[in-house]
This record gives structure tokens, C-alpha cells and sequence, in this order.
């Protein structure tokens, strides 16, 4: 049998990253930019992103938080003081020294009598520069619970950027929330796990496990961090979004106090969570085949793109007009309480260009129409998420016009569920849980390595080491490129023995391969 | 008769600066941040900010426009290129020379070994990156026209900071988009810029004057620049929006070219727009009084403001029960295409606190509710916008609960439209047309200054001189703090002299100071 052909000029199974790579550029999500390790995010791409924050933000503000804005900017003597406070601190950002360029026999460089007293550092993070706001703003336990979230961009200097994986720039949202007591706080933290947990699911379709992280992975300074975990194809693990509690660690650093009903000063107990621009990476590494990337209708900028067919760069007014009442028929319908989003492509390029164009960018369903369609009364499209039969061929599927605006919101369900479907599936079929051993471990992802694209994760009892003995885990997991993901909220019945140790098991962690 | 009392510590009338820093901080829109020159939007001014991009971001789209990212960072030789080519160009940047901090005897400090090959700058303004991104991105005149949308934070380093008015890092859109010829992108200027007096005039309820801009006011590089220019309360000019069509200046320093449909190889013609979060500062002076600030109700976070009576902390339940039906009543309303924005505001504060911080931050329509009005049935509520009765008393208003529900919507389109009436009326009221000599423009404001609030500008007849002879007008109005605003589309029926040189004049020039 000859070899398939497929929209994408590298294959999931020859070379996942290779793939990677492909699909962010056919499907036209982003591009590296000039200015090393960051990146374009193009008009489809950046249409993912508002629709991924419009969601958020409005549970965020449901569950009662609000947006603020801070600098770009912070202090260095702000970052010295979290440095001298924070165990792991990361050293690599950005640093501002100079506010003038000079010109020099007309080459430019930093104007050394514009070199600023004190550094400035762009944002990793805003934890500092909020917490001092935070000691400004509280004063009474009337002033808490304090709620507030921030949309912004943030610098990491990443020596190895992967488009919306790792990149020097990225776009996120943080929120950080102050609180009187511990239980309001922890509350907080898992609220918003628990929005994360659901937008990745319900929202981008992307099964994820929570739990919480081990103690060498969380966040510096925090009490304890949790964080949803999905599975890519290729059986890595992709940390989606992480929310942190901090005690009053960060409040006593900081000064964050309040006075209480009965008249103490008391420090407040803080969190902060954030998701990023990687969610995206996450749907492409979840949902995209062989032919590109595959939407799910919530997050899909176009939900149903109808293409006419055109010859010589003209397109018949009767098939130009069929698809105007199409597009008109649609625009009256809903799905997921939004209406939905349809789009005419009615750019001058070939029918077989524009429609492998949408296949590639992954629109759930493509309509396309041409004089014999219009005559009778027919529409003849192509559902993204089952394009091609088993021989290989496009599955098309037709039905009568008003029979398809009437279909529409529910095929798109239909794409939204399936798309989250296979996701779960994958997830739980690739995680290994009959695990007694650290040898186990090893011989599941020896027999896997280098013959199936999903090794996944095994679920392994432990007896939660810490110090030391955690070290050497960590370690010895490393040799085999794996590492602790996550302790699951669910967790299995029974436990036996730590694989590690042979020490009586306390709870199952989550071992895998990351990103 | 006793001074009246206002909820601001400074009037308008007694020093107009001081009143702005007042209002921002007392209606709690936004403040200064520990870093130099940047602020901290709050939720209330970001709120703010939110439903100002909502309603561009809708224009922006329905004309076609798709929204992008691009890096925060510019590598240094593009600027050089931009300052090769483009004369006045601006050197005040944020200049990022290293990527990591190293911590010296507990000191941290840029680390000499981290020093970047080429200093990045924080983009002040995206032309050359989004330029360079459009020279490969357009290949062919069916990639004609691009349309291209950035909403972004940019970095100027201002020495005299402003909260909202003029910061080092703000909030803006950018808008760039390439044409195949001149009168596409004229028209696209153009309609940018009409875009932008509509969201003043109609949503932020602020009268502009649109025209061009005088050739030594345009943006460096373009062909011609037009702005929106609105009237402060104080009389000074705030340039508001810039659209500016740039020829084939940009797209021919940066290789923007096309294969045109007879073949041949042509540059692009390009547009930019932009308007920011000064915005913000325009309605503040546009609409703020002695008592904070006045919202129009388009842009309010919260356009009708409930406040139960509590007493001893404790809110009746009748009360509580009253308050929870109205805003039911009223989430079920709408105004101006979107559900009302209604908040019950239980904060634990004493009523007249809570009455007064509403007054301040400008909400519409404010509701006190108390057993009284619950016994009777009735609603009692201020206007924002008629605040005071003439002795300077509360204007308390009231009507059945029912009827209130009723007439919400409408008070609120009342409020919005009353609210740009004054600002209309009073930008009429001051821009004086009757100039006929440099002599009456000095008369004028000399008759105004430390007398009345609102100098505003005359309309000035002029020759529309260039070189040397521009540059002496504008010196000659620099003595009397004094700049040329802009030519209003809007011209008078004649001219007469030129105002300055005595010769025919042209066309009528704004003149006035300006924020």
C-alpha cells in the first residue's frame, strides 16, 4: 500500500518535535521573530489566545476577582529584597541599564551619561511589585479578601525557546489574592486550580490531571503549589497552569498586614496562579494530526469556514449568494452561549489551496460551495475531526441547506466532545498504575522507547521523601530523563510499597517525561 | 454666603493640576508605582480601560482588522535603520544590555558575563518590527491590503510623568496595515481616525475636533498625520488619536513590496493608528467635577451603584432581600447593545462612606436603600450627572421600585447624552473664530489668563507656512505657551489674511495650549 499523503510535511511518528515545528507555521499560529528567542503570535494564533482569555476572564470575575495593571519594570533593590528571601531564586531576566540611545559617528549605543542609578528588571513575575501594592492597599480585615488578577506579558531569558513553549516573551495572566486566614486562602488556591482545571477540559478539550506538586517543584517561597498536568501525544507531560498557596511567607517578607476584629495585626496568607500563551502549545500537541491542527469549536476563531468555489478568480453570483444566506442562517445560531463564528473565504486562490489552508489551521468544519450545490439546494462539507476515511480519502458528508443551519450548533458540540473524548482516552490508557517497583518503572519505559509515541506516565507509591532521600529519587529518575509530575487528587485505592525505598507507601506520584 | 463644601480637597478653579492629582487618587482609578515614571492601574480606572478596548477592539474588527503580537524587545539595529532613515527621531528608550543578575557579596548587579552582544530596546512604537514582519508577509497584491492590530505596553522615557497623561510604560493600540496604492490607504487613515471620534464622542462622550496636523507636528516619517484633538475643562488641548499615512516612506526603508497584477514589483503603501490609555486622563478632565469624577455610563464598570443602609454592620434583611430584586430587575435590562452593569455594594463602611466614594468614582446612577424605602416601595437614587441641587444640596431623586427598572436604561442614555452635550457645548463656547491678526490671538488669551478656566484656542487664519517661516511661527506662539493644534476638517467660510505673515491665508489653524 502506497504511503499516505498528509497535509503536513513531517509526521507525528517520524519526529514529534520536527512536527511541532511544522504545524505551528502551516497551521500559521506564530513565527520567530527577529529578536531572539521571542516570537509573532499571527492573527490565528493570537484569535486562540482572546478567545482562552475572554473564558478566563469571565470566571475570574464571576468568582469575583478584578483586573489591575503593574509595571513592566521592577526595582532591583524589589528583586533583592525577594532574593534574599527566596530560596532557587532565578537569576536570568532582562535588565534595563541605560533610558537614552547616543548616536556615535552614527551608530547607536547606550548613552552612558543616561545609565540609570538602579537597574530595572522586566517582569518574570509580578509577585514583588504587587505584594509592596498589597501592603500599601490593606489596612483592616474589611479590606479582605484583596482579589486581583493582571493580563500581561513577562520575560524569562530562555536559552532554548520552542514557539508558545518556552519563549523569552510570553503573554499570561496572574492573579494574586490576600486573605485573613489560611483555610480562605487554600480555598483560593484550589478555586482556581479548579477554573484551570476546567477551562483545559470543557474549554480547550484537554484532559489534565491536578494535584499537587513535590517539594523540589514548587514554587519558590510557596507553602505548596498545584498544578494540572495533560499528556501530549508523544506521552510527555505539559505542566498547563500552576496556582500557588504562600502562607504568609511572601506577607512577612513584604509586610502585608491587616488589623483583625479584634484589634491584632495579623499577616495576611497570599496565592498567586497563572496559565500562559503555552495552553497553546498544550491544544497543539493535544488535538493536531498529521494534516495540521484540529480546533475545538470553543476555541476556534472560525468555527465553520464556507469556501465558494471560483473559476478564473470569479465566483458565480448564485454560489456567492447561497453562501451569503448560509452565512446569514448561521450567524443566528449559538453554541456554548456564543454565537457562532463564521467566515466567507473569499480570496482569490485556488478551491484545493484554500481548503487544505483551513484543514492546516485546524477550522472544525469547512463548507464548500459550487454551482451544483446551489442547484440542489445541497451543502457539502468536511468535519475537521473526522476528515479523512479509513482509506485515506476526504470524508466528505452533504445534507440539505436549511438541514445544515439547523445541525450546525450540534455538530460543533458534537467536534467539542469527540476532540475531548480521544484526549481522555489517551490519558487514561497511558498511565501505567500496576506499579511496585522502581524497576517497574524502568522496564515500562524501556519497552516503550523508540517504538510507540505515547510512553506516557506511570502512577507511582511513594513514601514522600523529603531532603536527601528526595534528591536521590529526583536523581535517579533524571538517568531515564523522567521526573516527578504530580501527586493526583485521585488516588488509587491501595499502595503497597515506596518504590523508591520499600518503605510503606503514603501516596502515589505521577512519573513521566516533560516539556 | 459659606464656601460650598466638595468631596475633593482641591477645586477645579484653584489649581486644575493639583484637582487631577486629586481625582485620580480619590476615585481610586490608578496610582504611582515604585518604579519611576510607571503606574499601577486599579480595577476601577482598568475597568475603565477594559470597556474602552471592548468597544474599539469591536470597530476594529468590523473594519476588518485582525489582532497580533509582536516582541517587547527591538533589537538595536533596527532602530539604527529607523534613525538612519527618519529625521527627528526619538532617543529616549529603555535599553536592555544584560540578561542576568549576579549576586556579588549579597548585592545583586547586571553580570558582566550575561552582557548581550546588541542592546534591545523596549519598543517605544512597533513600526520596525511589524514593518519588517510585513516584508515577508506580503508577497503578492492578493496579500493586499493587510490589516493588522497590536494592543500592547510601550516604553517612552518621559522625565515629567503624569499619571495617565504621560508615563514611561503605557497601556495602547497600535494599528499598521499596507496597501497597494495611495488613495486605499488615505481611505484607511481616514477611517481610523473615524473610528476614533466616534468612541470619543460616542462612548467617551467627549467632543474632538478632527483634522490634520501642521508639518512639523507629524509623526517623523509620514506623509501627513491627523489627529483628534478634545478640549479640557481647563481649556488646554489634549491630542487625543493619531492616524497617520506614511506614503511609501516605511515600506520602502524596510523592502514592503508586492507583485502587482500586471507584474510589476511596487512598494506598499502603509498606515499606523493609535490611541492609549491616556484616554483615560481625557475624561477625567473632560467630565470630572469638585466632586470626582462623572462617568459616562457607555464606560462605567458599574454604571448603577446599590447601597443597602447597614446598621451596627448589619443589613435588614428586607433591605438586603429589596436590593437583591432590583438588581435582578435590572440584570435582565439593557443599554447601549450590552446588560446593564449593576453592583450591590454590602462593603461593611458607613452609608455615607460608601455614597461619597461612589460620587467620586463617577458611577451613574447610585441607589441608597433603607427600611423606609422598602416599607414604601419606592427607589431613591442620585444622578452623577445632577448631582447637586443649586444650593448645593444632595439632588435625591425617587420613584416606585417598579417604575425605576422601567426607566433605567433611559436615565442612563440621558446621562450619557447630557454628559457630551457639555463637553460639546462647551468646546463651542471657547474656540474663538473671530482672529484677524497674531494681535487678537494674544488679546484673546491675555483676557482669559488667570481670570477664567477655559482660555480654549482660536481658530487662526493662516498662509500654511513651511521651512524657516513655520518655525518662526511657532516660536513667536511658544512665548505665550502657545502651539498649533490642528486644521479642522471643519473650515470657515473665509479667510482673509494669514494671521502671522499678513499674506492670503489658506486654510484655519487651531491654536492653544496644550497637555
Amino acid at each position: 500500500m502506497a504511503k499516505k499523503k498528509f497535509a503536513l510535511s513531517v509526521q507525528r511518528s517520524e519526529n514529534f518535535a520536527d512536527w511541532y515545528q511544522d504545524i505551528v507555521r502551516a497551521a500559521d499560529l506564530a513565527e520567530v521573530s527577529p529578536t531572539r528567542g521571542c516570537m509573532i503570535i499571527k492573527p490565528w494564533g493570537y484569535g486562540i489566545w482572546e478567545l482562552i482569555q475572554a473564558d478566563l476572564d469571565r470566571r475570574f470575575k464571576e468568582t469575583g476577582h478584578q483586573n489591575c495593571y503593574f509595571p513592566l519594570f521592577i526595582p532591583q533593590d524589589f528583586i533583592q529584597k525577594e532574593a534574599d528571601h527566596v530560596e532557587g531564586f532565578a537569576k536570568e531576566m532582562a535588565v534595563v541599564t541605560h533610558h537614552r540611545l547616543k548616536s556615535v559617528d552614527g551608530q547607536l549605543q547606550p548613552d552612558p551619561e543616561a545609565k540609570l542609578e538602579q537597574p530595572l528588571v522586566v517582569r518574570p513575575t509580578s509577585e514583588t511589585i504587587i505584594g509592596h501594592a498589597f501592603s500599601q492597599w490593606i489596612q483592616s480585615h474589611r479590606d479582605l479578601p484583596l482579589l486581583i488578577n493582571q493580563w500581561a506579558n513577562v520575560v524569562r531569558w530562555e536559552m532554548r525557546p520552542r514557539l508558545f513553549l518556552r519563549t523569552v516573551e510570553f503573554l499570561w495572566q496572574e492573579g494574586h489574592t490576600a486573605h485573613a486566614d489560611q483555610q480562605d486562602a487554600v480555598e483560593e488556591t484550589m478555586r482556581m486550580l479548579g477554573v484551570y482545571r476546567d477551562v483545559a477540559q470543557d474549554v480547550l478539550a484537554m484532559k489534565v490531571i491536578d494535584g499537587e506538586k513535590t517539594e523540589n517543584e514548587r514554587f519558590p517561597g510557596a507553602v505548596s503549589t498545584y498544578s494540572i498536568e495533560a499528556m501530549m501525544q508523544d506521552g510527555k507531560a505539559l505542566q498547563a497552569g500552576t496556582s500557588h498557596y504562600l502562607g504568609t511567607n511572601f506577607a512577612q517578607a513584604q509586610g502585608i498586614q491587616y488589623n483583625s476584629k479584634d484589634g491584632g495585626l495579623e499577616f495576611c496568607h497570599t496565592t498567586s496562579w497563572g496559565v500562559s500563551t503555552r495552553l497553546i502549545g498544550g491544544v497543539i500537541m493535544s488535538h493536531g494530526d498529521d494534516d495540521g491542527l484540529r480546533l475545538p469549536p470553543r476555541i476556534a476563531p472560525q468555527q465553520i469556514v464556507i469556501l465558494p468555489m471560483m473559476r478564473n478568480g470569479e465566483t458565480a453570483p448564485e454560489v456567492s449568494e447561497f453562501c451569503d444566506r448560509l452565512k446569514g442562517e448561521l450567524d443566528g445560531k449559538e453554541v456554548y452561549g456564543s454565537r457562532l463564528r463564521t467566515f466567507i473565504d473569499r480570496k482569490d486562490a485556488s478551491g484545493a489551496d484554500k481548503r487544505w489552508d483551513w484543514v492546516r489551521k485546524g477550522a472544525p468544519l469547512i463548507v464548500e460551495v459550487g454551482p451544483r450545490d446551489v442547484a440542489d439546494g445541497k451543502v457539502t462539507f468536511l468535519r475537521r475531526d473526522a476528515l479523512r476515511t479509513d482509506d485515506g480519502k476526504l470524508a466528505w458528508q452533504s445534507c440539505g441547506g436549511d438541514e445544515f443551519g439547523t445541525m450546525a450548533s450540534g455538530l460543533l458540540t458534537e467536534i467539542q466532545e469527540g476532540i475531548f473524548a480521544r484526549s481522555e482516552q489517551r490519558t487514561q490508557n497511558n498511565i501505567e498504575s500496576g506499579i511496585t517497583s522502581y524497576a517497574d518503572v524502568e522496564a515500562y519505559f524501556a519497552a516503550k522507547d523508540g517504538k510507540e509515541n505515547v510512553p506516557g506516565w506511570t502512577l507511582v507509591p511513594w513514601c514522600k521523601p523529603t531532603g536527601a532521600e528526595l534528591i536521590a529519587v529526583e536523581d535517579q529518575l533524571k538517568k531515564s530523563q523522567l521526573s516527578l509530575r504530580v501527586t493526583p487528587f485521585e488516588q488509587p485505592a491501595s499502595l503497597g510499597q515506596c518504590a523508591f525505598t520499600g518503605k510503606d507507601a503514603v501516596e502515589a506520584v505521577l512519573v513521566g517525561r516533560a516539556y
